[in-house]
């Protein structure tokens, strides 16, 4: 379900300047084809990772212009009333395909394709985007670090330092890439995701001494729950946390390091642990991780990983720079032209497009884009190729296919993505700028 | 008003299990004081932007757990009976002062002070810093780019590439900043920003001829209207743009570059107008812009920049990396204790604050923050200092202060910004990275 009743007003008012202009030239319904894609991988990074389509399944059904939104828009007074008309009565009608959650995509990859009228396709633009550049960005970040965590648990934290609702998505798109959990409330009632957290400085700091705090801690949520111990001095923190989980005759679940030298820490502090012999107690870190941070702890006794920050800000390229191009409408004589900008840098190739994934041997070797009208013959070629089709039917005819939203899907989702991370080639897991994981090859047929 | 009908849920979990736990060692009642504040600006920042404060005041008077709210909480089996009551006749009722919105910032600036029962101000933590990290970060990065174009307007464009809703808090975080409008219908809708845009490539693209696509596009939106010339050839559309005007008889208000080098490109392109004799025809840019691409642009004949990516993502620092913590709180004998986290390197300065900004001859000299608790005193030491009280009540006794939310605040505080940084001295419009603008003095009264 969608947060607003309508979403048809997270929309660049120049989608419905066009609308305007096309209606009244009567050019609005000429059959259309749009694609939503990246031109390339922000900071030549190996791989993407799709996130965000049960959203957008969501987003597309919510978006009508009801008597509040046709009451600004006349409001502005630049549209025609047979716009105004035509935006009472929107409903998407079309096709939209595109990438299942969790698969990874490449540059080039056509992540949505969307055919339906002009101004139907047209109109769907900003909201797409935003949703598909913001959860991408922040799930390609994510599974870099689950990569890099190389099983150890990740988890979301980081919702204070992101928009209020950007949060609730970058958890749910974290938990894409396989993070295990996230402390905000609000992605575990939507999303049904795994909250977690226990207490911040703030509760030490609210008692008289650390052992009160502690000991109030451990008498509500047990000797289970992880302690937070770098309040005043780590290892007196430590010793404290340990014996206050002894008084009432337990073991301490775990303690928690959130600032300071964490490598450092996580190595001294296990062997105190250890020392006071509380070999079963965790250590959690948790301040200012990100995939590289994660890979350098990979040898320091770390249990679990909390990430707040870079996860939610896609670890410095908080966009996926998707874009949504028309790439061939229909001509009055009812034929299918091709369409592409043409000058300068940013030329797109025209044309509907297929894309299959060539997996040998279970690696996945090339991203195959082909343009043609002819479903069939890209799935003919697809399978002479040894390709897997990687587009799925998400609206077909204006009907929502709901395995793509809703129970289930966020953990199809997550198991996806973690098949479709495990077949790429060794480079892909590689931290560093390169070449992405695989070539995209887009040909004709 | 707040989007969501209760903002309760966009909470950490462990606001929550800090509450359960402080409720029954029966300190959870404790008067306490929480500060927001940032430790440094991201990048080496000569001056951060305060934006976000009206929607501040709307989560806080939506800050309610209604029967949906604590459904969920209770589902998640771990918060005690006494936690469930104790939210769901949760109200805030305490104080919450604060910087107004608009106002410049530095490191160590108390941009929020609330003061309630522990439990109280812990719990809106997540919320309040969700919305000011994101909407300072905004404004911050706008406030750099209305700077860099010297009057020239700036044009918020970024919807697509960030959240859905975030998109929207953006739009009006930069126009705090000083934007002059916005593509996103939502937020003229919502904080009545004036919403702009006009056509994209697609339109070009639908028809069979550019020249019938320009025809369109003026049939309906005049000759005044801005045409996208990059379509295909520049220099041809330049042409093409300027003869569709004068077909109907009028003068073309615009064209649009969205590619290739914008600098040179524009020379090109005025010089093509004005050979044309379209002097009167205006150039807008709209393509990667930044604050260091608009300085640049300065020398250039453009009229106006639209800003998307970048300014919806703070240029390069999605968050403001502001931090909420408990700076003093009453203990069993009534006496206030300032509190502040002690090991390593996130050390912070106990005790509430009071803030001022030494202006002398015009100029903005030096932060003022001192640690007091008496309110009165912090102001006669500003007045025998020239120093202007930084801090205005917000929230008193729960009761929201209507001036800095709805009808009007937001051109206050888009004219609050404009004399706050006119004030900052000449090295604060450095878009260098640097010092800080103005230095922060703490001291303790």
């Amino acid at each position: 379900m969608s947060l607003r009743s309508s979403t048809a007003l997270l929309t660049d008012m120049y989608e419905l300047t066009m609308i305007d202009a096309a209606l009244a030239s009567g050019h609005a319904m000429r059959p259309a084809v749009f694609e939503l894609f990246g031109r390339r991988l922000p900071a030549a990074r190996r791989y993407g990772v799709v996130a965000g389509i049960a959203r957008v399944l969501d987003a597309v059904e919510a978006f009508r212009f009801s008597d509040d939104e046709l009451t600004y828009l006349r409001s502005l007074d630049t549209l025609s009333d047979e716009t105004i008309d035509y935006l009472a009565s929107y409903r998407f009608s079309g096709d939209i395909t595109g990438y299942a959650e969790g698969e990874c995509y490449f540059p080039g990859s056509p992540l949505l394709t969307v055919t339906a009228p002009f101004a139907e396709g047209v109109v769907l633009e900003t909201v797409l985007l935003s949703i598909l550049n913001h959860d991408c960005a922040v799930a390609s970040a994510a599974s870099r670090m689950t990569s890099a965590a190389h099983g150890r648990p990740c988890l979301e934290m980081g919702a204070r330092r992101t928009h209020e609702e950007g949060a609730v998505a970058a958890a749910r798109a974290a938990v894409v890439a396989g993070f295990a959990g996230s402390s905000i409330l609000e992605a575990g009632r939507s999303y049904g995701i795994h909250t977690i957290g226990t207490a911040a400085h703030s509760f030490t700091l609210l008692y008289d001494s650390e052992d009160e705090a502690f000991d109030a801690q451990i008498a509500r949520l047990g000797t289970g729950t992880t302690l937070l111990v770098d309040t005043y001095d780590t290892p007196r923190g430590v010793e404290r946390a340990v014996a206050a989980a002894r008084r009432v005759g337990g073991k301490l679940g775990a303690v928690r390091l959130d600032s300071g030298d964490l490598i450092a820490q996580a190595f001294t502090v296990r062997q105190q642990l250890d020392d006071l012999g509380a070999h079963d107690t965790k250590i959690t870190v948790t301040s200012d991780l990100d995939e590289y941070a994660i890979a350098a702890l990979g040898a320091a006794p770390v249990d679990s990983y909390g990430v707040g920050t870079k996860v939610v800000t896609g670890s410095g390229h908080p966009t996926a720079e998707l874009v949504y191009k028309l790439v061939a409408r229909q001509g009055d004589d009812g034929q299918w032209a091709p369409v592409a900008k043409k000058s300068s840098s940013k030329t797109s190739i025209g044309g509907r497009k297929f894309a299959g994934r060539v997996v040998a041997e279970g690696h996945a070797a090339v991203e195959l884009v082909v343009a043609t009208n002819d479903e069939d013959a890209a799935l003919r070629y697809f399978a002479s190729r040894g390709a897997r089709p990687l587009q799925v039917p998400l609206v077909t005819n204006g009907e929502i296919n709901e395995e793509h939203r809703g129970d289930g899907s966020l953990e199809a989702a997550r198991e996806r993505h973690e098949a479709s991370r495990a077949e790429l080639p060794y480079q892909a897991w590689r931290l560093s700028e390169g070449e992405v994981a695989i070539p995209t090859v887009m040909e004709e047929l």
